[in-house]
Parts: structure tokens; sequence; C-alpha cells
């Protein structure tokens, strides 16, 4: 089987030649598009490594839908629409089983959001997949991080924090209980892109990103960009991370900071962070409804520059909370 | 350092967020784009592998020149005129004079060719470099592989096989005199994209690609697209090698046989195979004139399915060239 065969058996489908904006799919020099007209076209780029991002034993289609996910959460984060992706690919060998999986994972999430394969590469080398993410957006109605204003509020979408832990199980840290880490595990391997609520978001909210190196990491982007700070309240985040609240704590594994730290700084989430005005509450909360993706609001902006945490009576807490970094980790 | 750190020293320009169509660039979720009316958008994804695509030694300058002339070539290959491009790039550790060469040569081609980074993914892991390059071409005058027409004459542009030839002296599987090693290297290492050629072609060539796997495997894309077959003078062809024309033959290091597989089978060359109905040769050459690129017709399109070779007498050439497989080399 040549990477010709690999392209033609696993990535090419006919159907998605007719999607949308696609007027050539896989199968020539370029892929050509047909962007529709009042529309920015929003582009996204991760790469995924084995033994960095995924286990060596991931399976494979989980790893199918998590390389796409990353990406789609991008544009989720932008309020734009997918609609076409690349994908470069350097494989080992080729393990016909492998890639049947993979692209199943990965064709099941495109389908579930309409975005088509339009193109992309197969070489020979240590296991590496490279999503590049096409997404629609009416013309300045993206959202971004450079948006946030003093007096917004700061929300979150869904949990916080599960895909690390179940990460740290997965690594022997920490023990959970099997249904606990059943359901983190898949919070970790096929996080849901919130592609409906950023879509929802347009024009109501103010900033946004999304969360992939830890809360706290991605809220200063949001922070920097905007230049002004921010309060959260740790009683309101700290209940963030959903398997958190079905662990027996008389074991004494997860203490109030462990917990915050799993929040803050996990990781690996890909929920959405955004901000938008008091004025708009009831609006951000239609957007959560409509799109069926709980939001909590957890804190607001703030002109003194800096992230302060505070507990449920307002006193500062002190713990200090890093980013994730590639090259640190 | 951290990658964050990396992004913005290495590939942060402000310069680049005021370029065309980039309405928002490195550092938020997604680059925006503003697609110009009536244009298609056409894109392009190759990933390079160490060990695979280039050498561990290899200049770092020279790395990021050819990671982004192979995905020039593709836009060549269409028409297309490049505007932007993203960067992952997944690195073993973080080498700041590696870094500093490697987005010199990367910004150099870039900016001759005006096409922007809006975004992209920098990660720890086995040296890779995935590009997905963005051109724009007007509606419906994109090259395709599919219309080539039995009649057509077909065309290659520049000097082929070189970078084979360079590939193998640099193997140690042939000798090369110096200052020919110089030459084909700087054709393996820096090949130059045939953007102004692609573009001067719209309207004029009935297909196109660009010869990254070698002409054989490639013309057969152009072949089996079109539904048609071919005949190529091997007398023509075998000229085509720069740095043979210079080579003392005398040491019986290429005969005919190696200097046609290197035409034929060699990659790595990112030149341009075209066809045009023969009404259309005073147009080919006046692009080729126009846009500096030197064209040879080497063929003509047929009804039969397949390649076929005759050398200069008509006479049916036997040898079998193949297609180069990253899989299988």
């Amino acid at each position: 089987m040549t990477e010709f065969d690999v392209i033609a058996r696993y990535f090419t489908r006919q159907p998605q030649q007719a999607a949308g904006l696609v007027d050539v799919g896989v199968g020539d020099d370029c892929a050509l598009i047909t962007p529709t007209p009042g529309m920015q076209l929003a582009v996204s780029s991760d790469m995924l490594v084995v033994g960095r991002h995924f286990f060596h034993d991931v399976s494979p289609y989980a790893l199918g839908h998590k390389a796409l996910a990353v990406n789609l959460s991008d544009l989720a984060a932008c309020g734009a629409k997918p609609v076409a992706f690349t994908l470069a690919l350097a494989l080992p060998s080729i393990d016909e089983a492998w890639l049947q999986q993979f692209s199943s994972g990965l064709f099941a999430l495109a389908d579930a959001h309409g975005c088509a394969l339009i193109g992309g590469d197969t070489t020979q080398g240590p296991l590496n997949i490279c999503i590049t993410v096409f997404g629609e957006v009416p013309r300045d109605q993206a959202l971004l991080r450079s948006g946030a204003q003093v007096g917004d509020d700061i929300y979150v979408s869904g949990t916080l924090g599960d895909a690390r832990l179940a990460l740290e199980a997965l690594q022997g840290k920490i023990e959970l209980p099997p249904e606990i880490l059943a359901q983190a595990r898949l919070r970790l391997e096929q996080p849901s892109p919130r592609v409906a609520l950023g879509t929802a978001l347009r024009g109501i909210a103010s900033s946004a990103i999304d969360i992939s190196d830890g809360l706290v990491g991605d809220l200063a982007h949001i922070l920097k960009s905007s230049g002004v700070g921010a309060q959260v309240n740790t009683e309101i985040t700290i209940n963030l991370v959903a398997a958190c609240a079905r662990i027996d704590w008389s074991k004494g594994q997860f203490d109030t900071l462990k917990q915050l730290k799993t929040v803050f700084s996990g990781g690996d989430d890909y929920e959405l962070a955004f901000t938008a005005p008091p004025s708009a509450r009831q609006a951000v909360l239609a957007a959560a409804t409509s799109s069926q993706t709980p939001v909590t609001r957890i804190g607001v902006i703030q002109a003194a520059p800096g992230l302060r945490l505070i507990d449920g009576s307002g006193k500062p807490v002190t713990a200090q909370f890093t980013s994730f970094d590639h090259f640190a980790a």
C-alpha cells in the first residue's frame, strides 16, 4: 500500500466534494474553496505529537476525534462555523486497522459539524497529526481575545479539570474510581468542541478563548490582549471539576489546593472562557440554553493588570497557578 | 523560553498584520482573512519530517525556505497567488540559533511572494514542519490535474533531476564535481516554486501539477485525472538535467538509463508539468518569458491510457520508471 492508496482508501470521500463551499477537495495540488461573500475566514492549525499530546496506546478512534476536536475548539472560540479542514499525517508505518479506526473517529466528528476534509499530506515518520481547520464568521463578528472591558463578567463553559484528572490517573499519579475515571477519560480523549456556544455568543461576548492550557494561562491571554485584569472566585471555580464532586474526600487525595490546581492549571479542557457585559447576562444564558451548553459566571474584569483569586468571602487566595507549557512540562 | 516566547520572538511580525487580506494574524485562537470577492481560495498542506525529507544536519535557513517552497509550489500548480500560511512546528528542544536561521529562511521566501504567516502551533517532539498555505485564483481559472485533452502539448518548466543527483551525492552513492554539487544542492535544498509561471498560465494551460515525486509519477496523476494517456520524447527529457550536461561522461557514472531515471523518477524538483493545446504555443512561450521561467515541450497527450516513452526517432523506450513513494523509499 502506497501513500496514495492510504489517501484514496481512508481519507477520500465522494459526498464531501459536494459540501457547501468546497469546489475541489482531496486529490489535486490544492483544494479550492469559494468563500461566502460577507464572511471572514477563520483559520487555525494544531499539531499533535505522540508521547506529548497522547499516549502511544490511545484508541485510534479517540485520537482521530481529538485531533479534529482541538482545532474545532479554536473555531468555537472565535465564533466561527466549521467549513473544512486539511490533515497532514506522519505515520511510522501503514497499519490499516489503525487507519480505519483513526479515520472513523475523525470523520464522525467532522460529519457532526459539517466540516469537510479537503486535502493534506501523508508521509513516513514518528506519529504526528497536523490539522488546519477553516471556519466562517460574519464580518466583524468574530470573538477575539482583545475585547474584554472593565466591568465585564467572566464565564466558562462546561466543566474543567476532568481531563487532567484522567491524565494523572492514567499516569499512575492518582487513583480514581473506575466509573469516574471512565467519564474523565472521555473528557481527555474525546473532548467536545463548543462550536454551538461559540456561534451563539456572536454579538454577545466581548472576548473569548478556548481553554487548552488551563484556565489561568488562557484567561491570562485575554487579560494581556485586552489590557485589563480580573478577579475570579475560587469558591465557584473549585466546583467546576465534575469528577471531584463524586470523589470520596476521606482518602485525602484531593485537598482544596489540588482541586484548584486541577481547575486552574489542568489543561486539555477545550471549554470556552469568555467575557460579556453585565447587561448581556440574559443573552448569555439564552446562548447557553440554545446551544445546550452550561456556562458559569466565575469573576469580573478589572482595570488593574493581573489575575486576583478570591474565596467565597472575598478574601485573597494566595496560591499561584501556572499555565501548561509544552517545553517545560 | 516557553512556546509562547518562541512564537513571539521568531514567528510574530507586526508588518504582516497589515498584509492584504489578513485581518487578524498570529496571536488569537484563529487567524481571520477576508477573501477577495470573486476569487477562489486555494489551500494546500505539506509535512516535512527529519530523516525523510531532509538530513539532520541541513542548514536551518535552507529548511525554512524549503518547507514553504514545497507548499508554494502547490499553489503555483493551481495558478494561485500566495496570500498567507500557517506553520505548525514540532521541535526536539528550543535552539535559538536554529530558530533564528529557520525563521530567516522562511520569511525571506514568504516576503518574496507576499505571503503572510498568520498562525500555527509550536510543540515539543521529533522535528516536524507542517505548513498550510493559502492562495487566491479568479473563479474557474484554477489549473487542475483533470483538464488535459487529447492532442494537447505537454510541457515542463526549468530543469529536472538535479535535486536527485544532489541527494545521491550527499548520500555518498555518486560523486559530483564540487561546483556541480553546489548548484545541484541549491536545487535540492532551496527549490524555486514556479508561482509566476503558474499565474501566467491561467487561461492558457489545460492542466498542471508540480513535480515533487518525479515526472513519471506526477504526469501519471494528470493522465489519470484527465482520463487520457501520453507520449513523451526521452531525447528531449534527458537533456533536462542541468548538472548532467556538465558531467564528464568518460567516468561512466551516468549512462543513459541512469540519466533518464534521474529525470523521470528523481523527485523534489518543484517544477511544473502542464498541458496546453497546440494553438496556445505562442501564449505558453509568452507566459514563460513574462515569468522568466524556461519551459520545454516534451510530448503530447493521447487517447490511449498510459505513458509511452519514445526516443528521438520515434522508437519505443522500454525502460520502466516509478514514482517516489514515502512508504516504499
